[in-house]
């Protein structure tokens, strides 16, 4: 298997993260394809030296077009602002490349359009970062629902809350503004729980949102002013799936407390299944069956029998982390485009996840079908 | 002071929980007024005199009209099942009685408003078994809402989940019925959540709801043939409260595991609280304040700092159970005869919950204004 | 079957237990003896006149002596400081009555044996107040341990831990003199721990302690003086069951944040179970069968498949309290009174208790044969 | 600053979890010197060179002795059985490279002592893989104590156990015998425990010990015979430390449910911080402070006020892995040498680790001095 050519433009939460997962895949899970760290993107220049020193990349370039345009360069990763996703991520598939783009896909629905529509049109393949379905134990929770662990599944609830704008003292940001950040705590936030419902409901067919700014204006850093937060803190709604049954979704950036607060509670006709990704190496399960004095919600620890885990850890309950699942979808993504399969979610299947979270967004309190 | 006599009309599971609590409540609190166990009506006759005998009561009677016209009985405690509510309640206060209804307070929602028309008029006061409310975790939580210990609230997430109705073979019986039932999971469940949310937030405006019933049918007892169900196994409402807050609610009789899940979330812009009655001894705080690094949810016990714990225990930790909220939502009802007081909820205020799970019972995605 | 006369002697925090226990027992149980309060001994008079008239007994006394030769006494509960148990205990079997006393059973285990004594020459029944084992959660590990659910037990741990002398501020009391209160956290709480651990795991052949205090000296509440703590804040040990298993204990009257902490972990050759009185509704369990995929700690909520907790409450999860364990066994000692049986732990039984909580006292890092 | 070569012996649990984390290392860190896959040696050949490809070494042996001779490596890795440790580590020593062991040393206390005086005589610097300790939430406990957040430590429990020798069906192997495998649990996991308090606590001056072999023989994997189990699945001891503080721990191979469970309590004068590496991103803490009806035990989520946490991920709660623990002491290692500052724990530092698990396992009983 020949080597396969990376190039990473952004070196931020999410920069750092893809170099570390491509950067430990191979040692992970040695039947995949090898990446080779090949090419940085950053600026100014010296920085983007400085990380590729730093991340173990061969070369740095403070231009992104040159990174998409280099020959030995097979895999475009976008980790910039979600700004700009749409323009990168179309010029690097018209460029040949492969894409790994970050969630959301882009700031409005209808960049995330064009996106699939390039995806569709081009010869590389592409893939969202919905990096928490990779976790081992979310996965089990998938294969048990399809298993019947819970029998017929008839009730769906998934939450999504993280602190980081809870704060009403936080000073005013690019974040606030729909121009630069697009969604609020949907496109932070919602959009995750939304790529975790349909891996293990299927489709989504209708909601009805509310969407809330619950701070309202927030002070300006330069001055002694307050400027409108123009997207939402808050997001809920209730949906049906395709499969008839209802779900109910929350999602806030200001639940004081949350830190990374991703939590689903499948409800069956014999079971129930609920992951929390704050404890992400674990799972609960109740099942009924058995001895009635004996049931009960039952922890679960991942461990080498929850694929792909073992090729972490050979031992239960030691944990991954974070940066592991993107490794885990980095490995996935090498696999696909060695094996000439599509990886998922694909631009087109992501498309559908950004559908369900501006339609949220836009519902006011109406049923909009999707 | 003299003692007021209490006559029970039920012996099932309210009607010991009303035994229990009237029984112990002097004991309990002291400085409230002597309840009098003076008449227990159940039927047959001899069911009457056994259970007076268990549960103390001085005399029995198997005709709930010979109860309420009892010149010894002062409170009229109607545990009885939910359709015959409001009659019992409605003739008990036309005979000069003071009422201690459990909830809900009827089938229907005219019912509820006759019932609190009837109280409206009469001298004798009401009460709505809301007990969840009586928690001292629960009302610890309210105190410190009030307070100001997280803020202003800027969202609120409530859950009432049981699984007594999850098994799909579980024969067909009147719960399924409109006629004999009224509403399912909103009626027996979650008017709580209504009567706990009200408590923490204030009024509700406005609801969203949507419900479901998961298993449309069931086995009949008699014959091997399959009975539909009539109520709603799932309820789901995005709302919003007087105060401009969005919420969200959701209760099931077919949750799988959950035995007595009352579950809030509020969220405030200086913190969060959580409480589930499950865990009811305990409340979860979450504060932005002091060292960033030492900022967590904590969990606090209830003990004798939390009014009225320590005059059931005296020491933190060891734990009040389902039936001592009875005791205390008597030994309020008990003081508000005593000192001509109105009792919480009353006919008239608890009637609000029921319009509340009748908009959503009722409201098929379309906002229904209260 | 004929009412039996209950004689209450203290009204604190037990005497408060006391009396609501057998206020309650009858309507809770139904099948067993009516208790009848009877009597009540507090000094001086007046508070004993009240306190009947709020516990609802029928006269009241100042005088322990009235007591125990009342007539219409028949049992008489010790809820006295554990200084005066000795000879009141004996002192009411001497005068024909059956005894129900609070534990520890008394300072010394030169007294303690003296009870056991009198109590074998009496044709009175004795009970001492382990509640803590009347929990159906207890109670439903101790029937899956023995059913096997965990296989063969190969390992114990036990914890008792509180607060309430953790801070080193308290002024100094009699509860610090071996005089007054003789053992100190071993008496107050590891003799809890001794009778949860025997009636798990069968009698106790040998301990290794080490005892600390480690607030050597507290502020006197007279004046600016400090004064010694005289007995242990915290006792450890490593013990050998008479089943050759090891076990380890530890107690702590000066452990922050527990407030009543009885921890136990069973480990099994097949399992594992665990339960902390702290969440006494709860049970978890740990069984190495079915798909590895699986497996992991179930919490079991109580409910009425755990007897006789459906005799609180017919609905699971909705949780008993700590004065609901007292009122299992009030009903325990009345059913043993009146069938002629032994009630658990005897006087007799209860001196094994106090041997190990002496003999961790004593053995200063040497083993001690029981 | 020039780069360090490494040279990894075996390849796995801990051979692959060096070459994460030296592969991470950089590009996590940033500021360190930057570590260079140089040589992996594993056997036979074939696997070594194909390892040596999936974890990305320069190049591959299998000859040890080659290894810890080669001019480009610098720090000699080892993760072979531990039965070699001593040996490989001495002649690397003596060829002149830094040492980095894992745990426990050695098999015997005459091993890892002629380890640390080689490293005494030896100019490389030497550390031992007690990874547990570089654990943020970890570290943030000890600062915490340090800082006096939970006062005058009083009282200190520790226990390790995990599930892996659980099962009495489990096949005989090296494991089971002392030649082999040296100490049973004391070794594996009991040595953790002692590393974990030591950083809390301090040094550890006297041990009470007690060693159970609960599954005596187990089946031969060759034969229908049954063969004996040679060292502990089970140690407990009461322990005292220098500052005269005791200590509990307890650490069992056989405790079924418990997959990396190192838990520590530690109890001050001021409140109690416990620790759970099952759930290895958070941490629990207790204060007395404040009003008393919002106290209670807080949970703590990791984040980058959580050194080094941050490198990371720049976001709370989202959590590093098992593996990540590794990284941050390759980096230590790193540092160390680049800084000529030794690195903790030193082979000498460690051996007072080794002394305690040694110490307990022929206790007996007995008190043994430190």
């Amino acid at each position: 298997m020949s080597t396969i050519g990376i190039g990473l433009i952004g070196t931020g939460f999410m920069g750092k993260c893809h170099a570390l997962a491509y950067g430990a895949a191979k040692a992970v899970f040695g039947d995949i394809p090898t990446p080779r760290l090949e090419l940085l993107c950053e600026t100014p220049a010296d920085k983007a030296a400085t990380m590729a020193e730093q991340f173990g990349f061969a070369r740095s370039t403070d231009d992104w077009h040159v990174l998409i345009n280099d020959p030995a360069v097979d895999i475009v990763c976008v980790t910039t602002p979600n700004k700009l996703h749409a323009e990168i991520a179309i010029a690097a598939l018209a460029a040949g490349k492969h894409v790994h783009c970050e969630k959301p896909m882009a700031l409005t629905l209808d960049e995330a359009e064009a996106m699939a529509r390039a995806a569709e049109a081009a010869k590389g393949k592409t893939i969202v970062g919905y990096n928490y379905i990779r976790n081992p134990a979310f996965q089990h929770a998938r294969r048990l629902i399809a298993e019947g662990a819970i029998g017929r599944v008839i009730h769906f609830r998934g939450f999504v809350d993280e602190d980081y704008q809870a704060d009403p003292d936080l000073p005013w940001t690019w974040r606030a503004t729909k121009a630069e950040a697009g969604l609020g705590a949907l496109g932070d936030l919602g959009c995750h729980m939304i790529s975790m419902a349909v891996e293990l409901m299927g489709p989504i067919r209708s909601v009805i949102g509310d969407i809330r700014t619950v701070h309202a204006m927030r002070p300006s850093p330069d001055d002694g002013t307050h400027k409108p937060v123009e997207n939402e803190d808050i997001a809920s709604a209730i949906v049906e799936f395709a499969n008839g049954v209802q779900g109910l979704f929350s999602t806030s950036r200001s639940a004081w407390g949350r830190k990374n607060r991703m939590a689903v509670e499948v409800h069956g006709a014999q079971g129930m299944i609920c992951f929390d990704q704050e404890r992400m190496n674990e799972l609960q399960l109740y099942q009924n069956s058995g001895d009635k004095a004996m049931q009960g919600f039952r922890t679960i620890m991942t461990g080498p029998v929850h694929e792909p885990y073992g090729h972490f850890v050979p031992a239960s309950g030691h944990q991954l982390g974070f940066n592991d699942l993107k490794t885990i979808e980095a490995a996935a993504f090498l696999r696909a485009i060695a094996g000439g399969a599509e990886a998922y979610p694909s631009f087109q299947q992501a498309l559908q996840f950004e559908r369900v979270i501006h339609a949220i967004a836009t519902s006011d309190g109406q049923r909009v079908m999707l």
